[in-house]
This record gives C-alpha cells, structure tokens and sequence, in this order.
C-alpha cells in the first residue's frame, strides 16, 4: 500500500456482504419499480432499481457510508476529506454526520447553490477553489495537509465501489433470471460494483453498461485496451463526464460485457419517458441506460432487463424539454 | 334500486376485501415510500402510499377496475361510459380495454390534448362536448341511450369506492400503529374508501382529510351537518374542485375525524418537497395533505402519519414554480 488512503485491492463478493452489514440502518432498501407502457414501448420487462430515492438522492451514499464506515477509530478521528461538485460530496457529507466526524469538501466556486446548500445541509465544511481539476486537486491537498482527514475518492477506492455494488446485489436477490443488468457509466464506481454483484449472484446475467456517445472514454477504453482519457466530454449527463480509474478500469475489462453509446437525444427522451410514464424523477445520468433501450432496441427485446436508476437530483426550474 | 347502474348502498369492508381479489393481477401494489428529510422538516413519521405509481398514474384505477370487473356478462356487454376530463376518464378506458370492452368517455373540448391522448392510448372513445356541466351531463345521456353502456361514476359509486379502498387497505397492512391516515378530499371517494378500510383494519387510526382552502365544500358540509355543493371553487388542486355526493357525504360524516383546509401555497411547497426530497412526481392534489402537515403541524408533531399520494399526472411543461 501506498499510503493509509490508497487501497488498490479489487473488492471480492464478500466485500460487497460485509458492506451491506456495515450500511444497513443507514442506507434505504429502494423499491424495484416496472412500468408496463414503457415496457410496451420497448418490448422488454424493465426493472427499475430506484436508487434516486436513496439517501441524498442517489446509489453514491452506498459507497460513500461503506468506506466512512470502514475506517478505524484512528483513521476517522480526523474526519474526511473528498473534492466534488457532485452527488459524492453530499453522500460523504451525510454519511460523516452519521458517524459523528468532520467531512471536508473541495467544490469549484461555480458548483451549483442548490448542491452547495446541500453539502451545508448535512453539516460538510466547504473549501471553495477555482473550477479547474489543478485547482480542486491542489484545494484536496492543502485540506488534507492542515486537517489530516482521511481521503474517500468518488470511485477509485476499492470500499465506494463495494458499497455501490450493493445496489445490485439487492436487485438480483429481489428479481430473479434477468436476462441483463445495466448501469450507467462515468468513472466506473457504480459500474464495477454493480458487476460483481451480478457476476457472482447471478453468473446466468450479462452486465452492460450504457455511457453517453458525448463522453465515451469507456466504450473506447474497452475496445483499445488501454486506458483511455475522458477528453472535452460533451452531455447532459453531468454525472458522467468523468474517466475511469486504473481500478475501475480492470474490474470493467474483466466483468463487463458490453458498453453501448447513447446519444443526446435518447437520453433526454429516456428521461422524458421515466418522469411521464414513472412519475419519478431521474437525472439525466440515470436516464442512459434506458436511451440505451431506445437506441439499441434488438438487443433488448423480449429480454428481463435490471437498470440502475442512479440518481434524481435535477434543477427543477431547468428541465430539458 | 333506482335503475341497473346507481346502487347507494354504502361498501363494507367485505366489499372491500372482495374488491382487492377482483382487481389483483390488474392494479400494483404500489411501494410505501419514507423521507427522512421531511421527517426532520415536520417532527412527524411520513409513510407516503405511491398511488401515482399506480396504473394511469392515480388511485383512480383501483375503483374503475372494481366497478368493470363487478359487472355481470349482461352488464358489461355494451361497454362503459363516463364523463370526465380527469383521471377517471384515462382510468375507465384502461379497466374496459383489460376486460375487453368498450369504454366512452365524455369529455370537455378544452380538456388537454395529453388527457385526451391517454384516452385514447387506452383505446377508449372520446366524445367531446361543450365545457359545462349541462353538456357533459347531456353527452353522456346521450352516449348512453345510444350505446346502451353501462354508466361508472368517478366517486357516486359503491363499487368505485371499494376499489379506492383497496390502497388504505394495503397501507394499513404493511405500517402498523398509525396514528393518522389522511387522503385529500374532493368528491370524496378516495377519503370514502379509506376511511372505511383504515376504521375496520386499524381501528385506533384517526382518519384525516385535506381539502384545498379555495375548494372546501367537504369542510363547509361536515361542519353544518348538510351537503353544500362547491362553488365556484380556485385551487391548483385541479382533482378537488368536484363536490361530495349523497353517499360520500354519508360515510365521511360517519367515519371521518376531521377535515383539514390548506391554502394554496402550502399546496405548492408541498409539491415541491415531494418532488426535491423524494424524487417522486405528484400533481398538485396529491400533495395537499403534506401541505396540511406543514400548515397544521402541531396536529402531527411525533405522529405515525400514513398518506395517500393520489396521482403524478401533471404537465411537466407548466409546473408551479
């Protein structure tokens, strides 16, 4: 090991059990929804794993409270520090408040105030910084160098990426003999776990993933080899504009079976349907693997199909229709 | 009995019971939803019962599947017929297509082009009509006589009100020890229904109603002891504007502990914690009893508190804020 806050192990299936002891109590068992119009629509039977309704509104409290939770008394007593203008700096945030420790969050002076409001919500410590990676590592470094916290990243941990993988671990338990499951992917936190829930619990399903077209560093990763930079991504799906990890990127080699492209216009219509059909709202994130369905419909039809809404927080006064 | 299609006999429990069977294998049993923010927000105990993840979007569908499966062969011949420019309507259509019947449904020219498209998506026959009450009560005399359909009201109807029984009914089965179940109020059948499950099934639960301010036609009525109609009712609450009938008024006067008013902008706020805390979409009607909660909220401080949600059917291009 590196350092006391780089673990480059791959989690194990009994990693992902030993998280969802150590997260019950804190963490929502979310509902499986279906909707028969949009399974109508697409000719599959969707089965939606509504993690939007997690706490903080999305899976990444999951991992955010497994590697919180993870931590020796030593290793907590300074609390935790973590750099993100997303659904991670709230989730450490919350999951810090419940155990009782400091969380430290680097955000960009430009992040969103409903996001902001959101991480003082739970009681986080914020540390703005300009809205460059430089800028956030650098804020990252100089928290950590005055406070001592502990560093939980987004993906590249090997304890987030157990915790999200209890998403799936808890559909497969719920909806047996599901042809597929899919997940979005960004930097391949919720992807990774996602596969090996499924890979072991249920080694009869292929694990897709559903990434935009405008951000397709891991399609094009996957297909070359080697790891590949996300470079000038361009989508509505916020959420995903990020690279896969070394870390991230192994256990999608070795587990994932297949990434598909998602335009633009199949993500926002996805979305449409969700909210209209669903009465639930999703980011757009969450919405990828169903413009997936929409775009790729031949893959999925007459298929059982599990997909992991991601996440719900949306600017509700800018809605893309 | 006054002719083939008007029965005042007021449902029991039985009817309820039996109602549940009828209907099972049609409607879904709709998830039981818990935040823990708004927890925090009102000091109460919130156990949000998902009817806008029902079929057609609104509890709407249990009570129009109840009346067209309780017809005989003889009955059910003709087909089914209503006015309505709501969600009975879309709710009718769905129930007759699954049966295999013919549905008409009077509607208003104005009534919006998406209502009027969910009719049709179901299949139903849509004949429209001038936007009064006189022309809707004409058309639908003469959708009759020409037909020879079989008349379901969307809430004068016993059997209607048992199929709205049925979600209490379930709520009240999964969340034990309530202390108050509450349902908004417009014609009264949802609040019928449920007081009737909730007084049978968990006899130490009180029944609460919320009413829109600007539409309190159930309040007036159950303070003078009479049935007073609504007039000329303005609330956004567009499901609530409708007036008790003979039979709603009887079973909420027997069973219903209180009626509590809401104004407007609870209204809203309450939309809009449904919609940014749970991720979960509600038309304007199915928040009113949360803006009770928030208006009201001495009355719900540390209380178990169960809600119906009744519908998510809303214009995502015109919300309130």
């Amino acid at each position: 090991m590196m350092s006391s806050h780089v673990n480059i192990e791959i989690p194990t299936i009994d990693d992902v059990l030993e998280a969802r002891e150590r997260i019950k109590g804190h963490v929502k068992m979310t509902p499986v929804l279906t909707s028969s119009s949009i399974d109508e629509m697409t000719g599959a039977s969707i089965f939606f794993k509504c993690e939007n309704f997690q706490r903080v509104g999305a899976f990444k409290f999951r991992g955010a409270c497994n590697a919180v939770f993870s931590l020796s008394e030593e290793e907590a007593k300074n609390g935790v520090a973590t750099h993100s203008s997303g659904n991670h700096a709230q989730a450490l945030a919350l999951a810090a408040r419940e155990r009782g420790i400091k969380a430290y969050i680097v955000m960009p002076s430009t992040a969103p105030k409903v996001k902001v409001e959101g991480v003082r919500g739970y009681g986080g410590e914020i540390i703005f910084c300009e809205p460059t990676l430089e800028a956030r590592e650098r804020g990252l470094a100089e928290v950590i160098e005055r406070t001592a916290a502990h560093f939980i990243h987004p993906y590249d941990d090997p304890r987030v990426i157990a915790g999200q993988a209890t998403a799936a671990l808890e559909l497969v338990e719920r909806i047996r003999d599901l042809d597929i499951v899919m997940a979005p992917v960004g930097g391949g936190g919720l992807l990774s776990g996602t596969s090996i829930s499924v890979r072991t619990r249920s080694p009869g399903t292929a694990v897709y993933a559903a990434e935009p077209a405008g951000a397709d560093d891991a399609y094009r990763s996957l297909k070359e080899g080697v790891l590949l930079p996300s470079v000038e991504p361009r989508t509505i799906a916020d959420g995903l504009l990020t690279s896969l990890s070394a870390l991230t990127f192994g256990i999608i080699s070795s587990n994932v079976d297949e990434i598909l492209r998602v335009d633009e216009e199949n993500i926002i219509l996805a979305m449409r349907h969700i909210w209209e059909r669903m009465k639930v709202i999703v980011e757009p994130s969450a919405a990828v693997p169903l413009g997936a369905v929409l775009q790729h419909g031949n893959i999925f039809k007459g298929k059982r199909v599990g997909i992991i809404l991601s996440g719900g927080n949306v600017d509700l006064t800018a809605l893309p229709w």
